[in-house]
This record gives structure tokens, C-alpha cells and sequence, in this order.
């Protein structure tokens, strides 16, 4: 729109069985700013995939046709199916592969958990969703709570929604705030929501509480996948 | 999660080739918090759809599939896809009989104006993107500019990113606050935009105007499409 050509950029967004959709779709808008870009969902397989919300997307390309050097390697977060990720020595490799040929890596949510499995958090300062950030440390990353963090070409992000800010922070990277911000205006990014309660500081304690007790299973199954992968990392 | 029993709910999405997949995976975010509701991406068949970035979502039912008496019908908006669903006599039509029957009719950006084309927005206020704000009056709405608009059962969003605030409005009507805030809390929904600019009042002038530049095909072709479809609607 504003004059730069992207035109060989390449983006790769994996997706996997159980992935939050909203996690991927928040930064695919704000990146699909960056088109004619190629930009990818890329899957094990072409085979379809089913989120964690129940919704069905189709991969545009499997983990052999993606050439490493990719401008952007994203990974979006979920529950059950990114601690399979984590454990799925193919995606562990794909991701430790491109990872380290990548301009950025970056991830969304408890996606930041695949990316610490396959090394890529070493010595970093990360987020994820604030249910999991205190695991990041378990990958020799330095947990930060903040919604977006960026350390050097690794740009990791809070829960679901904070893949839309995540993305435009990308965007501001790869095509300046000029570009970044017609996006937005474009994406009527005005956020108001509607309960303050979007964050674990803002929200209630009770509320907080019960958060923890909906998921606390899911945080011991976290702890499992991460004590079973670190030392593989 | 909170006790509430929605079992017998439905909800259906319309997904139509070019729709914004943002506009649609923020607000089916939100409402998966309602499951075990059934939750459809239902389109004029079950062929795989395109969104407007080129991703592929896998429709989970027909328009023939989805019984009259949906608790809610939400369309996502796009560009020129949004237009040529508007045109589409099958897709009017499932629009027009579902809308009667109904509890909740809602959109999120252009969505809004295939509604209209249905004789949804009749005597109602309304929103949409701030784009195409001023074609809703053409339907016979009010538009109003507004991130979230409700008028008893008709539920509309401003762009893109303000289905995320529509979801929870849904989600706040059917599930109350307390369920919501649980939901928008696991989402870590506290949004945090990089730029001053998301909407148009917010923006500076001379980003507005460049929108306006950029989109300036679109608004000409979309009132062409509303001209076309007014008289039926």
C-alpha cells in the first residue's frame, strides 16, 4: 500500500490438530498486510486440521515444502494439542530446523511451548499465556509479563488476543509504522472491551482463582510435556 | 464452566469465499466459550471456502444443513467477496429465513450489509466498518458509530477487530458477566495496540485519508451492490 515491496517475503504460520484459531488469525490479518508476501499454514500435512474450537482449516503447504530462511516462523498457542506438538519429534525438528534459518521467530500464547521444545528460547526473554509463563524458565528463557516481548529476532506473545498486537508489532518491523498503522486503521484496532478483565493484574482475584482451578489440569499436563522435552531442546 | 447448561444451543456462521477470517475467528473465539453448544461455519455448500487472505476454512455445514430457530447467526464482513455474497440470491434468501427466526442476528464489519440486503437492518440501529458506515442508512437502518451496537436481537460490530468485543457482548447476553469475564480473562484479552490509530476519529487525518485512497474501489463497488440489492431487500 505504502510503496515497499515484500514481494520475496516469506511467512510460515504452523498449524497443528488443536491449535486456537484466534490465535493464528489475530497476526495472520495484521501479516496478510505484508501480501504479496507468500504467506503459509504450514502442517505436518496437507490433511486438514481441526482447532481446538472445533473449526476445520486446510494447510497451504506441508513441513517438506517449506525451504528454510523464512522471514517469519509464527506458532500459535492451544491447550491438549500444543503439548502434542511439543512431543512430536517432526514438529520439534521443523520447527529447531527453521527456526534457526529465520529472520523471526515468534509465537503466540503457550505457542511459545513448542518453540522452547525445539531450543528456541535459550537465553531469551519470552511471554506466554500467564497460565504457562513460569514454564518458559524450565527452557532456559527468562519469563517476562508483558503482552508483546521482543529479544533480538525471537517476538513472543501473551494469550490468544495478544497475537493481534503481536502481529502489528510485526508488521511495524517489516513495513514501518506507516504501513502498520493503515492496517490498523483498516482493522478498526480500537479495542473496548467490554469487562476489565483481560489480564490476571486487572481481573478480580476471585475470578483469577477460578481460572486457575478450570485449568490447573491443563498446567499439569504442561509441566509433563515440558519436563519431557527439555532435555531434548 | 460456570454452571450454566447451554446444551441445546445453536449457533451458525456464515463463511462465503473472501470473507475476513478475523472478522469470523474473533467473535467463534468467544461464543466456543458457550460449548457444549453447536457451533457451525455454514456456507451455501460444503466445499472448503477462501478468506480474503487466502487461508482455507472447511465448512462444517449447507445452508440446507441448518435448521430455522439458530440462538444466534453472525456474518463476518470482507471486501469484494462481502458484495458478491450480498448479490447471491441462495444466500439472501438463507440470510432472510434465518434472520426471521433467529434470537440473535449479528455481524462483524461488512458483514452488516448482506444483512441488509436480507431486510434485517430495517428501522434498526446499526454499525459496521467505518467505511461503509454511511450505506446502512440505504437499508433503512441508523447507523451509528459505534464499536458494538445492540438493537434487541440485532447485535452488529464495527471492523474486524470488534467482533472480539461482539463475541464477549454475546457471550455477556447468553452466559452473563461472571462466565464472560472467565472466558475473556482465558483469551488474556486486554488488548494493548501499538499505534493511536485504529479508528478514524482516533487516526490522523492524513492516514484516513490514504484509507479512504486505498479503499476508495471498494466503497464505489459496494454501493453499487447495495443499489442493486436495496430494491429487493
Amino acid at each position: 500500500m505504502t510503496g515497499f515491496t515484500p514481494h520475496t517475503m516469506r511467512i510460515a504460520l504452523l498449524i497443528y490438530p488443536g491449535f486456537t484459531a484466534l490465535d493464528l488469525f489475530g497476526p495472520h490479518h495484521m501479516l496478510a498486510g505484508l501480501m504479496p508476501a507468500r504467506l503459509d499454514l504450514v502442517a505436518a500435512t496437507r490433511d486438514p486440521v481441526t482447532t481446538d474450537s472445533r473449526a476445520t482449516v486446510v494447510p497451504s503447504a506441508a513441513f517438506e515444502d517449506i525451504e528454510p530462511g523464512l522471514d517469519i516462523l509464527l506458532v500459535p498457542g492451544g491447550t491438549t494439542g500444543t503439548l502434542a506438538a511439543m512431543r512430536d519429534p517432526a514438529t520439534r525438528d521443523f520447527l529447531a530446523r527453521q527456526g534457526e534459518a529465520a529472520r523471526v521467530v515468534a509465537s503466540v500464547c503457550t505457542g511459545a511451548l513448542p518453540l522452547g521444545a525445539a531450543g528456541l528460547l535459550r537465553g531469551r526473554r519470552a511471554t506466554t499465556h500467564w497460565l504457562a509463563l513460569d514454564l518458559l524458565a524450565r527452557f532456559g528463557a527468562t519469563p517476562v509479563a508483558e503482552r508483546v516481548v521482543e529479544d533480538g529476532n525471537l517476538v513472543t506473545g501473551a494469550g490468544v488476543s495478544a497475537g493481534l498486537d503481536l502481529g502489528l508489532a510485526l508488521l511495524r518491523r517489516f513495513a514501518g509504522d506507516e504501513h502498520a498503522g493503515l492496517v490498523q486503521l483498516a482493522a478498526e484496532y480500537d479495542p473496548a472491551p467490554p469487562l476489565a478483565c483481560g489480564s490476571p493484574t486487572q481481573a478480580p482475584a476471585a475470578l483469577v482463582a477460578s481460572a486457575r482451578r478450570h485449568f490447573a489440569g491443563f498446567v499439569t499436563d504442561a509441566e509433563a510435556a515440558v519436563a519431557a522435552t527439555v532435555s531434548l531442546a
